[in-house]
């Protein structure tokens, strides 16, 4: 099932020379794909181009790259769409070349196989029944520069991410170097406490995920205030809910943090009908 | 003139798949080659074996880096070595393979030109004359996790170097988020002040170099205190000397930075010569 297109060819490698092998020097987008369509494309395309432009790389023809989503997507009716963006390719050392001709490279995935809903009403028991986490101590690095974007610098995540391999738990939370929970090793989180939604600032460390912006404006436009802010890992656990979310799972609701339990409590069940509505509204061409 | 191995193998590609694509899930080694020999080899493939061992990945078996390394520099006079270690092809998601298959890389480049020294007895022009630095603004953000590993994340020395183009200026001086000077966007740093060699502390940030590690050997052995040490821009502006060092360039004074000129000073002289002779020693097999 696996396919692949590199700069619009059927390819299954790239070249030695491009920088995002040498130094991890582009982007990245993780896109589901339903009945042949890439969900919720066009705000993958715009967090790629805030991510070009932070990191001065030159956004490819947008035309070109729904055209290649399109042509991969079209026969599939669940998988997986990673979209890479590098610098392309450049001679030895950090030095951009003087033309950069970026390196676009799109694969299809299979969907992961979670386990199924009981109820049925939804897309797998961990949307329904919640997930197991637990606290990572590989940590965030701090940088400004960097923080909030997707790109290929991922080594902190993979550390994260070999932490464990009990099957049970199904995600880590990562803190920042000043002790500040930031987000899941594959997910951002939210947590509810009084009625309110809380997130982290993305402002020195985290990746600012697609669903993550979903979730924040479904919360404005239904009036739940959200609030972005810096708290710990005693702050997590005194919450009413958690869940993680990104554009693969949707919203997961944490039923427990190491010894710590939680329930699915009411908000989540909310925000996921309001995103579940929300992705019919976008794949009926209503938004 | 340029050669590739990709696991032993004449190949200019690598998979899509790649960690080291994927994530910049991976090492690498810069080394100098002279006449058909990789200078340093030993101390490189050491410092390579100390990353996998903090990433996890596998250090492949040494005499067959040491046979690929000897194919591909056999023949040439001067030349630079890039050597790529990666955790090998992986499904999508951080989690490692039960399975670790590094991807072994080799690659040689041309050796830069540097400008030729004009009492022909120093290598470059660099090297007799010193160059010109200035600080850059993109900080290097702080991880324990990741400090002094030679690892595939580099977008902070991307994002430095990318900061300025005039030809006069042959290095970045980075800071990190501590505000402490850490290193070049390409060298260690080390500075001269009241008959002392300072360096900075590699703890939280920066690239434990090899030339590093090999000044620092060099000094002990000839009783010159080196003091590893946080410090600030305005403690580095009040040196009496500065140099930065990499495998490639050997050691650089700095002459100025910014506005402020430093002289090449005798204690920066004296640790070229030292490097000189031991190098010499090495390449004639007595160490």
């Amino acid at each position: 099932m696996r396919m692949i297109l590199v700069n619009g060819e059927s390819r299954e490698h790239v070249e030695i020379a491009d920088r995002g092998f040498q130094y991890g020097d582009g982007l990245f987008e993780t896109i589901a794909v339903d009945n042949g369509q890439a969900v919720f494309l066009g705000r993958h395309l715009d967090r790629l181009k805030a991510g070009c432009r932070r990191l001065y790389i030159p956004f490819p023809d947008i035309e070109l790259l729904v055209y290649e989503t399109s042509t991969l997507c079209q026969h599939s009716s669940k998988a997986v769409l990673k979209l890479i963006l590098t610098r392309g390719s450049g001679g030895r050392g950090y030095r951009q070349p003087d033309v950069i001709q970026p390196t676009r490279v799109l694969s299809l995935h299979p969907f992961p196989s979670f386990p199924i809903s009981i109820l049925g009403k939804f897309a797998s028991a961990y949307e329904e029944q919640g997930i197991a986490a637990r606290f990572c101590s590989t940590r965030l690095g701090l940088n400004p520069a960097l923080a909030g974007i997707k790109h290929l610098n991922r080594l902190e995540q993979v550390l994260a991410r070999a932490e464990w391999s009990d099957p049970v738990i199904q995600e880590g939370i990562m803190l920042d170097m000043n002790d500040h929970v930031i987000e899941g090793t594959m997910s951002n989180l939210f947590y509810v406490k009084n009625d309110m939604l809380f997130t982290a600032s993305l402002a020195l460390a985290g990746v600012a995920g697609v669903m993550r912006s979903i979730i924040m404006a479904l919360s404005a436009r239904h009036n739940l205030p959200v609030v972005e802010h810096a708290f710990s890992k005693d702050e997590l656990l005194s919450a009413d809910e958690i869940f993680v979310c990104n554009s693969i799972i949707g919203i997961w609701p944490i039923n427990k943090i190491a010894n710590t339990r939680f329930p699915v409590g009411s908000k989540t069940r909310q925000i996921q009908v309001w995103l579940d509505q929300f992705k019919h509204e976008v794949i009926c061409g209503d938004i």
